[in-house]
This record gives C-alpha cells, sequence and structure tokens, in this order.
C-alpha cells in the first residue's frame, strides 16, 4: 500500500483516507463521501485493531463481514482499500508505543485503559503506510478526534484531519457498528441520548451557560430511561476536553451510557447550527 | 521548515537529513559529509532536546555554540540548518510521547530513565518537520540507532536509517561533544575504553565467541585504569540487544564508562572490517 500511495503522491495527486474498523454504515458512507468530494484518491483501511480493545471488551467478536464492505466500498467508488492483517500491523517484533499523555485517561479512557495509545498506536502507522493529505473520523468518537488531533499538532504530521458529523438513525440513535449488539427493548430506549443531548444544545441556545446545569438536564433525562445506566456527561472544551467554567459555541457535551453490555457514546457540539 | 522540505520532495529531490543537538565535531562532519553524497538536499537540525536530559544531566550546560556550528555547516555545503527554539518542538500544549517499550530501559536507558523516550518523540518530530528520505546517526551513539530503527520498522516510516562509523581522535578516543568537559588526566586515560574494544575484537576474530570472556577481557583491561567507573559492558545482538548465547559477526560489544562525573559510552561491532 505505502509504495502505491507514496507514488501517487509523487504524482501530485491528494490522498484522502478513511480508517475504519470495517463493518461499515451510513456513518462510514458519509466518510467516505466527504474524502471523495475533497481527494483525488481515496483510500478506505478497514483494521480491527488489537491495540485499542481491552482484556474484557468484544474484539473477538467484533463483526468482519469483509465481503459486504468490500461491495459496499466498490459501489462508494474508492481507490484502494486497505485491508492488512494483524502480523502486518503488529509484527512479533513491534515494542513502540505512543502515549497521549493526560487526555488519554478521563472520559473513554477512564473505562477503557490503554484504549487512546492502541488508536493513536495504529492511526500513526496506518498515516505513514497510506500517506493522506486528509483523514476523514467520525465526530459520534470525538475524544478520539481530540487525541488525533493532538497527535498530529504535537508532532506536525503533514495531515489535515477532517471530524464528520455524526449520521443517525430516523429515530435519532447515532450510528454504530455496535448497534447490532441491542435487543429490541434496548434498541427502543436508545434514541433518549440523542433526545437528551438535543435538550441540552436547547437549553444552551435559550441561554444556559453553566456546565453543571447543562449536565444535569442531561443526567435526568436519561435517569428516567429504563434499563440504562450512565456512566459519564460531561460538557468540554473541544481541544483540551478540560471543563470549562461557562459553556461557550464549541463546546461539547460528552455522554457514555450502558444498555445492558453494550456500552454507547455520543456528544453535541454546543451552539453548532446542526445538533 | 516543512514547507520547504514538502515542496523539494514534491520536486523529486531526495531529502537527506542529520539530526543534532549543535556543538559540532569531525564526527558530525562526516555525517553531513555521507548525507552530501546520497541526496540532493541536506538538511542539519540542531536542537538540543530537553526531552532527552534527565533531571540530573547537563541540559543546562550543554555547549551551545551556534555561530561556530554555522560556519562548520556553511564549509561543508548544506541546504538548510534548521534551528528550531523548545517552544517550537515542544509548545505548552504538547502531550503526545513515544515510548519505545522494554528496549529503552536497558543499557543507557537503565542510567537514564526517559531518555530514549525523548530522543524517539523529536526524531519523530524532526522528520515530520524536515521529510527525509535519509537520516544520519552516529553509531557511537548505538543503542540510539537500534531504537530509532525499532520505530521507523515498528510504524512503516519512509525513511532509511543510515548508522555512520564513529570518528575517533589520533589515540582513538570516540570523539563527542562531552569530551570537552574531561579534565587532563581523565583525557589521558579515555582512550584505554577503545583499546579495550580493540582487544575484544581481536578476541572475537581470534575466536572467542564466548560472550562472558570477550566481556570480561574489556572489563579487565577498564578495571585497570586509575579513576575509570565500569558502568555496564555487553555483547549485544545488533537488532534486539538481548545478549547471545555466542557472539557472531555483526554482535556489538557496548560499554559505559564514568571518569569523574563524565560518562562516555562506545561500541565496536565484532567481525567488522573497521572496528
Amino acid at each position: 500500500m505505502q509504495e502505491q500511495a507514496i507514488a501517487w503522491r509523487h504524482a501530485g495527486d491528494d490522498i484522502g483516507v478513511v480508517p475504519t474498523m470495517g463493518a461499515l454504515h451510513a456513518g462510514h458512507d458519509s466518510l467516505v463521501a466527504r474524502a471523495r468530494r475533497e481527494n483525488r484518491r481515496v483510500i478506505v483501511s478497514i483494521f480491527v485493531n488489537p491495540a485499542q480493545f481491552g482484556p474484557n471488551e468484544d474484539f473477538d467478536k467484533y463483526p468482519r463481514p469483509f465481503d459486504q464492505d468490500r461491495n459496499r466500498l466498490d459501489a462508494l467508488g474508492v481507490d484502494a482499500i486497505f485491508h492488512p492483517s494483524v502480523d502486518q500491523i503488529y509484527p512479533p517484533a513491534f515494542k513502540t508505543r505512543l502515549d497521549p499523555g493526560p487526555l488519554g485517561d478521563v472520559l473513554e479512557g477512564r473505562s477503557r485503559p490503554g484504549h487512546f495509545a492502541g488508536v493513536l498506536t495504529v492511526v500513526l502507522k496506518l498515516f505513514s503506510l497510506t500517506q493522506p493529505k486528509r483523514a476523514y473520523f467520525g465526530q459520534k468518537d470525538f475524544q478520539q478526534v481530540v487525541l488525533v488531533r493532538q497527535m498530529v499538532r504535537d508532532f506536525a504530521l503533514p495531515v489535515r484531519i477532517v471530524a464528520v458529523p455524526t449520521v443517525r438513525e430516523a429515530d435519532g440513535l447515532a450510528i454504530s457498528s455496535r448497534n447490532v449488539y441491542l435487543n429490541p427493548t434496548q434498541r427502543q430506549t436508545a434514541p433518549v441520548i440523542h433526545q437528551a443531548l438535543t435538550q441540552v444544545a436547547g437549553a444552551f441556545t435559550a441561554g444556559e451557560t453553566e456546565p453543571a446545569r447543562l449536565e444535569g438536564l442531561a443526567r435526568e433525562r436519561l435517569a428516567a430511561a429504563h434499563g440504562l445506566t450512565l456512566d459519564y456527561v460531561s460538557v468540554v472544551d473541544e481541544t483540551t476536553l478540560r471543563r470549562p467554567e461557562r459553556a461557550i459555541p464549541g463546546s461539547v457535551l460528552v455522554v457514555a451510557v450502558k444498555l445492558g453490555s453494550i456500552r454507547l457514546i455520543d456528544n453535541v457540539v454546543l451552539g453548532a447550527e446542526r445538533p
């Protein structure tokens, strides 16, 4: 892949890369479509990255419908699918790791120790192998976007990180490969997450800027949902992930819940046109 | 620097990069000369990297004769000197670190915790800013070469690491920016390091392959030197840094000593033509 990518760059072709773990859905379609519009070449990587799964997480049972994914990408029109083996990315002698620093230990990182170190490690290697001018990530995984951007800034990597708005089901549930794990009852409950986010965004637009109050609104709404456990809800700065004194346009309300054993995350940018 | 480097690469010019901490000497000249022969463009970086110094090390008093360095490089003929400030490399928000894994904790890493994490962090950033096709490092800092190569392999970075043979004073002392710290007595003692290495290399060529015996020879020779404290002496594999069952051509004898408070390192590749 690297040789081809370098040849494209040398020929003057911009490369847009969409890193995925496969099990592609409408959210990925949107990333690919955006990449397609902005770059001469589009590479989609499909790699279920063991380094970002905890020991008790779903690495083994994570869906891997490769033939289906390939057909989907063929229909969208991409220049290359990069589908490496685990050994190709992590040969036995692989040793160097990336450490995201303190922002890797909060929010998702608190529930998933080592997760973001694993994400950054694979993203840096994918960037090296695919030579993107632009790389596309879903806004749903907001903390991932923040930490990838931090790495890019810290190391002055010559790539632009594009965060693409979350694609939702008709009832507002953020589309995720893990939604297939939800049973019918859980699936019926899940849209409350987006409802809570929308309510908070509305309150912000109506003038509420106190983080504790905004979080309280979401907490209250989610507490009313049956069988849902709140992990965290927090107003954070879009770059530092710090909780601001006052929410401002661009502040992000992030939320993580569990429905049974299924963990779902979502977020809303306050003051944005499209919540 | 990055914009210029990317423009050169786009124009098809190979870039050779020589990362240095300044205080340039004949060893650096040799790196630059090699880079000059092998690349259309040569960039020399001069950056005393705080991240690779321990709290009790010589960061503050490390020599910084920039004007002298610039004159030296002008005479050698380089395309660019990259001389960033600490803030340019590590702005206040800098957070992401590289972790070299277990090979960063042995030999030099045992005496200098965090040293190689600091080295890899700055080297990755320098590579990103200068876009080398080839990067040149002194063989004297052997473990540094091993760990930079490990990072390059692990992340498939599109750069070739060239290790350039150590340049020595007439009496065999490896040239180092830190040699200026030696007092006359220490300076007189220091060549015993190279004598010990040469003796071991000779014993290997004569048939001795038992690591403990080869190390013992060096240890004995160094023990006889007045005012010299041995830190470590070890036969290691050139890639894994593991001590082999038997030394083979390409195995490396590494040594670290202290003369007063001055730490000196050196090494010899066994079975090489030029020890």
